[in-house]
């Protein structure tokens, strides 16, 4: 039984999505034979939309509709600092935890089994937002304006998030060690990774040995 | 952090697909992000083509680009066996084992708690077909034509296979019933409903009950 061609053009596509196999993309497709017309073509239309309507934020690389996105454009946050993420998601994450710095989206890690190295990503342009950062500390200092007690004064801070499996950790590392050859000091730009230990909810019974590891490092000084 | 608008759409449309829930959308409309445009398009396009390229076979009820399907069109299959299943792809898994008979898509189960009653199904239609089918029988016996050894003298067989849930199976009691109430007697349409037993490759220690129960009811006579 050959499928009709429509129905086996869109199983194709269906299967090009990530986590949809050939099961799914047929299960997913004869559903949608079910829909009104008007149901898929808004389904068409946001799809075509999608790139359209979309672009990378000139300043930190996360998906917008503007030139600049949200986040930027809010003069509330802290620009001192500098979350690093794989992908607008993570960074969607973070958001919802309420956090109130801001982002720079890399768009992928370093991964060289899958051909994907430093230049691929957003790391260059990581670098000359610091460089704008540390010149304009540097700038309000020279002009010695009545700054003393504000951020101004203490260094900006890039706080590595990128996922603690191999990719992550060497991203971070790379990136870490790439700002301090640029010849960022200690004083200019703090660099921080996210604590890895156990999840919150997690049973130390059944935690990994490296997480508990990494959970015995990070330990904090229970203040009571 | 709001997603960006055209983002936003196209997840709350992957939503709307069975088994695909609010993280799954989101993460397949951000990778959908690293796709080309022409390849958006192309699914979008397959989309909308979708509806506007199929119909119903207008004998079989099954999906198809034409108004009479392949299979309905096909001289070489036996016309006197017809499978009632219930969605198109049970047809297609069906027609992998190498069936050659032919098949009516009922597009759909008996299924009071969902509101869907015979009458919301092709249930009508697999009747008109039978009397067509049994007319045709009884007007070549008429004219005496030298078929006597041939298939015509041999009931028409229903062979129900609907799923072997509550709904399935009272959706098969319901259409057998429905065609002895119609008058078709047992000489003119035999019904059968495919059996119900182990799966192949099945354990009998890990199978349920009530398939224990209908594989020994569904005995056969083994051939040594």
């Amino acid at each position: 039984m050959k499928l009709p061609k429509p129905v086996s053009r869109l199983i194709e596509s269906l299967e090009r999505l990530p986590g949809i196999g050939p099961k799914s993309a047929q299960r997913l497709a004869f559903h949608l034979l079910h829909f009104p017309e008007h149901e898929l073509q808004k389904f068409a239309d946001s799809l075509v939309g999608l790139k359209t309507g979309t672009r990378l934020c000139s300043k930190c690389k996360n998906v917008s509709e503007l030139e600049v996105c949200n986040i930027c454009d809010d003069s509330s946050r802290n620009t001192r600092e500098i979350v690093v993420v794989t992908t607008p998601l993570d960074a969607f994450a973070l958001e919802r935890t309420g956090y109130r710095g801001h982002y720079h989206v890399l768009h992928g890690v370093i991964d060289p089994l899958n051909n994907i190295g430093p230049e691929e990503l957003f790391i260059g342009e990581l670098l000359d937002r610091l460089k704008t950062l540390v010149n304009e500390t540097t700038f309000d200092k020279f002009n010695e304006a009545k700054q003393s007690d504000s951020d101004f004064d203490s260094p900006v801070e890039i706080i590595l998030a990128t996922s603690s499996n191999m990719e992550g950790e060497s991203t971070a590392l790379y990136i870490s060690k790439l700002i301090r050859d640029q010849g960022f000091s200690k004083e200019q730009v703090k660099i921080s990774r996210i604590a890895r230990g156990l999840p919150v909810g997690g049973d130390i019974e059944y935690a990994d040995q490296n997480t508990l590891q990494r959970a015995m490092e990070g330990r904090a000084v229970y203040s009571v």
